[in-house]
């Protein structure tokens, strides 16, 4: 007796995440209306269920799509515009006069589109987003059938899209009114950063997080002369300023965390925080090495994000993976710091926690989206492999990843990505831009 | 009138290395005999020159073939067999236990196959390798037409491949006498490390050396733990003791050099001897991190290297380029440390002048080799370009290598390798050999 389902996967390796550090051998995932309805040894699979959509991937690993808990998707514009540069004279000399003569929302949904097809192909089925014009990058992002979070940035600053924080406020919230039932796309706020938003702002922020429910996305602890301009300003460490203004707590995601002492450990755990670990941006801007072992110790959610293409350079999960793991065991000491199944976790399971999305996405569990990735770990460079989770994160590279589903639709298929728009046309958006940004 | 070549490349950008930080616009370089006879703006190239092989890189960056200062070649069949353990422990259980079992001429010669169709895809002309059987390897090289200098190891152990230092001595260079015109296989003497060689074999070596005219290589101060236990039995920091033992000069290349104090730098420039960093490695392993820019700037010259696919877990001068520029920066806290163009030439020349190869080969000047290769910059995940030497450090990977030439002879044309050996014979040998190690 067969059941028909929409999707089956019939994959070498499977790596669910839950249970932890597992790997299943020839299994297959069966996948109706966009959801994993079943995960079962493919011999099993083969005499339950039939599908429309079959796929046999004999050499690959299949596991949740990548979470990217953080970038600035429209920078794709700007990759590698400005390099070995310190954070503040990279922001103020380089970044910023680009971004406050050109940031129009095409050049957000411009740069999103962009950034969206540089992801996919690398497996990430999610992102997670802090940029002006979220609205632009909600077209992008809805296009191209791409689940995100969108942003809604505040700055008590004038730019050329909004004149005070109110004004971001409003803007920002209007957007997620106009789009608060899309299925893949959801909202954060996002105030910029401790160093840029007033007390009164953060404070409109926690009630309006509290009201709506939002999740609060803050760049936090990224350098050390941010956390000295806090004490001299306000006699506070920016976390234990923002615990003042009652703006810890489980919707807080702290991108980048870098300088961390045990007090900060101890209020973001205690008030189930999650942090968006960015080591490639942190290495390239020379921010510090977040104290990534002592914080997952501590029971705080860490997830992995790109930062934008402008500071990293690439959108490119596998390689935070590897970052990661890297950075971790060569800064503690202790070569088994960060193990490869734990930053697996980190770049799907913890991120869709990061993002109040673990409900939803993150593990191969059933009722769980299906947002997949496969990696095909047959080529030269991935051969021979005894263990398919340390080649994900050590030996591949996301020119390995073959498949991408999101929602159970194929959107890359054996390497070739299945967008709206054809890669001509993102390319020459990007010589377009170029053209623009240099006169 | 027009002169005929055999090979024309034209490329939208040329980064000949020397002069230091030039990026050309279309200009193209002329091959005749395996020889770079010019470098010359494309309109110039085309009224001056025809040739039998042209080809027209007009979306890419063209470059010295990449050196790998330092690796293992045979030991991609354990790629990945062992990971995020320490030095000792990875050593000691994994790696010694696995090499004692199964290490042979076989061993050597069909993983040093694989390691150079990795390297040859990912732009790597060059490789500098240390392991048993040298004779495979050079065997190995020979048949993909690879350019090798291939360490002659020494070590006071007894293992299959030879029962103490007299024997390894002997050994290689007798492999050295057989191999000694080839015109792209050299050696060196490769003493393990100082605290698998005792004071009567260095001496040896030493003189060997002198009298050969070889060069030296030696894994040095890899560990806190190796400085602890030389200064326990020598009292002396290694290397103080190859000071001493009359090792130290032009022709020493000091491996890993992560653990450095300023007697060490000083020793080490003032004897103009040459260090080969291998980032990855060093956090993999949890060895620390390199003082690269400190020992750049007292004149040493410092290449890049991969070490062996066991503790890396890819043979990716690319990915080195990327992690010594963004340690570098993370650990002195200044994001200016180790540029593009810096890391360029670590790839490049720098590993030229470590081999001693530097008349030869490392940078696009008249006279040398045509060692080469292209990278295609046309790819969503590398546009915009604003910087092409940008965009090859932290933005493209291996994948978008597109051409390698070694002595003017093409290796990969359009991604594709061109090898006496096809990939799934290169496959079969990996699953064969999988099945070996396991069981």
């Amino acid at each position: 007796m067969s059941n028909t389902v929409d999707l089956l996967i019939f994959a070498r390796w499977i790596i669910p995440i839950e249970p932890a550090a597992t790997v299943l051998e020839n299994h297959a995932l069966a996948v109706r209306d966009g959801r994993i309805i079943a995960l079962l040894p493919s011999t099993e699979a083969r005499a339950q269920y039939t599908a429309t959509r079959e796929f046999l991937l004999d050499h690959h690993v299949l596991l949740p799509g990548l979470v990217n808990a953080h970038t600035h998707a429209a920078m794709n514009l700007m990759r590698g515009i400005a390099d070995d540069l310190p954070l503040m004279r990279w922001l103020q000399e380089a970044i910023w006069p680009v971004e406050g003569q050109h940031v129009s929302a095409e050049f957000v949904r411009d740069g999103t589109l962009l950034a969206i097809a540089e992801m996919l192909r690398g497996g990430i089925t999610t992102f997670n987003d802090m940029y002006f014009h979220p609205e632009a990058a909600a077209e992008a992002a809805d296009m191209l059938g791409m689940r995100a979070l969108l942003g809604l940035v505040v700055i008590d600053a004038p730019t050329p899209y909004a004149s005070d924080a109110d004004d971001y406020l409003a803007k920002g919230l209007a957007v997620r009114d106009r789009w608060r039932s899309h299925p893949r796309i959801g909202f954060a706020l996002a105030p910029h950063a401790p160093y840029t938003v007033s007390d009164r702002s953060f404070e409109r922020i926690a009630s309006f997080a509290g009201e709506l429910d939002l999740p609060v996305h803050i760049h936090l602890h990224e350098s050390a002369d941010e956390i000295r301009g806090s004490l001299a300003e306000h006699q506070l460490r920016p976390i234990s300023r923002l615990a003042h203004l009652g703006l810890l707590g489980e919707n807080l995601l702290g991108i980048h965390a870098v300088h961390l002492d045990d007090s900060d450990i101890d209020l973001l755990a205690r008030h189930r925080c999650a942090i968006a670990h960015c080591p490639t941006s942190n290495m390239k801007l020379a921010s510090g090495i977040a104290p990534i072992a002592r914080a997952a110790s501590a029971g705080i959610t860490v997830a992995l994000g790109t930062d934008g293409a402008a500071s990293n350079n690439r959108l490119d999960i596998l390689q935070e993976m590897r970052h990661a793991a890297l950075l971790a065991k060569v800064s503690t000491g202790d070569a088994s710091a960060l193990p490869a199944h734990q930053v697996l976790r980190m770049a799907t399971l913890n991120g869709a926690c990061a993002l109040g999305l673990d409900e939803r996405i993150g593990s191969l569990a059933v009722g769980k989206q299906a947002d997949l990735c496969a990696i095909d770990l047959s080529s030269i460079a991935t051969q021979p492999c005894f263990d398919p989770a340390s080649h994900v994160v050590y030996a591949a590279g996301r020119e390995h990843v073959s498949h991408v589903w999101i929602d159970g639709e194929t959107r890359v298929d054996q390497g070739i990505a299945l967008l709206q728009i054809s890669d001509r046309e993102l390319l020459r958006l990007a010589a377009l831009w170029q053209t623009k940004l240099v006169n």
